[in-house]
């Protein structure tokens, strides 16, 4: 096709975005076209303006704007108690639930071979640091329900066994509002080996 | 959740592409956490520079990049053949057949009362005046198969009655590669309606 140069290369910049193929940057970048002079400067001056208005935090690496960092105040130091999470939205997942008043430490992924992802690439040692430091007494790891949320934690259970402190993970289990029919075994099974007396 | 305000920006206005909602929105707005400075300007540039770099033909309604229009030319003049579309986009698509090597006009929508789109806000006075000053011959509508579609082109129908034309609309019939058992019957009477000896 006779697409203008300027389109094909919106395309390909747009084609970066997750689950985003050919077809839909075409619907994208036709989008855009319709678009007001002042909704595309609006846009163009957003991104521009990323690295500078979005930053992590370079003591817990929660995302913070040009401010100082909402989750490392006094008030959640005092709880002496520390979420690890893989990455910054899960941070803002854990933080909506209003169940947990601590801070957090993001770890910047989670550990994958395949992927290249070892344990020195992610954020350990700023972590042994961080739980000496602020005198941490509970860390919860809040890690996905995959393989490699599983390696990770047990990974970071080994890390963290010299510290004086309880190492918690999420619970697994059924789902809420799920019904036996569209659970997995390996759901099931956890729930069973988990249960609680009620 | 504690959103950063330009996270929460950001956001608003990836939600104005088509099929964008929240949640594909976020997560557009957290992979663009994870490109590189040069990423970023790389983008808000293409985006700054659409007004000046992808422009409407002022003749046919086509996509042009700042040079003068590919599909305005002496040779596709001499065709004396115009081919309507709703969009630049569909002229695109058409040009993608390489079965036209006429003329295009694009109108800027279909007929569509219920969104507002009235015969004047389409190009049709500008359609009118090329037809005559170009000495067109035949004519193609090339629109959906919809009901706007159809509106449309009984409209151009009666508008163009009054030129020394061949008028015509491209074909309805059964997809390529379909089986009876996915064709739906207003496809399949059409087809029959439309059945060409072989």
């Amino acid at each position: 096709m006779r697409y203008p140069a300027h389109l094909l290369k919106l395309m390909e910049i747009l084609k970066r975005f997750p689950g985003v193929g050919s077809r839909s940057a075409e619907r994208f970048a036709f989008n855009l076209l319709d678009w007001s002079k002042e909704q595309l400067a609006e846009f163009s001056k957003a991104i521009d303006e990323m690295p500078d208005k979005l930053q992590h935090c370079p003591e817990c690496g929660c995302l913070k704007d040009d401010r100082a960092c909402a989750f490392c105040i006094p008030t959640r130091q005092a709880s002496q108690l520390l979420c690890i999470v893989a990455n910054p939205r899960d941070a803002l997942c854990i933080e909506s639930t209003r169940e947990h008043s601590g801070l957090y430490h993001v770890l910047g992924g989670l550990i994958s071979p395949l992927e290249g992802i070892t344990p020195e690439k992610l954020k350990i040692a700023k972590l042994k640091e961080r739980i000496a430091s602020l005198n941490i007494k509970e860390v919860v790891v809040a890690l996905d329900a995959t393989v490699e949320g599983d390696t990770t934690s047990l990974y970071l259970k080994q890390e963290l066994a010299s510290f004086p402190l309880t190492l918690s993970r999420l619970a697994f289990g059924l789902p809420m509002g799920s019904s036996f029919d569209y659970v997995d075994g390996g759901t099931l099974a956890r729930a069973l080996s988990g249960r609680a007396i009620f």
